[in-house]
């Protein structure tokens, strides 16, 4: 497994909000994102630190969907994977969305 | 077709964020919440007025998409169906999505 191999991300202006929504619709991805909202901004998480009763597959799918989608930076670190919210590019493209979908009830 | 028949549609607090951000992940639904977006909030528009290169049955479903995740009003209004945003909702369960989303780039 080459997890040291630099992933594809979109760059800013490539994100798309279709996408954006697509990607935070699923429950389990919304889950990943509430969790990594709460980290610090220079953390990271290595995806199979979420606690999620998913197999590591669907987990991988779930963080590229994400990643794809232009929500989260996933970044080699060592032999892991570290993943971070993309908070900066989303709510410069879209302002309090972000903040707003993470206050939804539960 | 029974345009007059009420039709269902969740409650404030039945509204799902996941249902919500599937209905709004599609561009052709996305587009008609942007035109709702911008009618007055006692307004409301006959899907069929929103210039949209689709068939009427395709029409009816993503309208359909709308009000059952509790994007949209569809009201009877004599022979046709009347269609507003649920704005006050969405801004009460997700301060600030609605907003944050419109403003995304086109």
């Amino acid at each position: 497994m080459d997890v040291m191999t630099d992933l594809p991300h979109p760059a800013r202006d490539e994100i798309r909000i279709e996408a954006v929504l697509h990607a935070l619709a699923d429950p389990v991805r919304l889950q990943m994102v509430r969790v990594l909202a709460q980290l610090p901004d220079d953390g990271g998480i290595a995806c199979g630190a979420i606690e999620l009763p998913i197999s590591k597959s669907t987990r991988t799918h779930h963080i590229r969907t994400l990643r794809e989608a232009g929500v989260v930076w996933v970044r080699p670190e060592g032999t892991a994977r570290l993943t971070t919210l993309r908070r900066d590019d989303l709510d410069a493209l879209y302002p309090g969305m972000l903040d707003g979908i993470l206050k939804a009830p539960r």
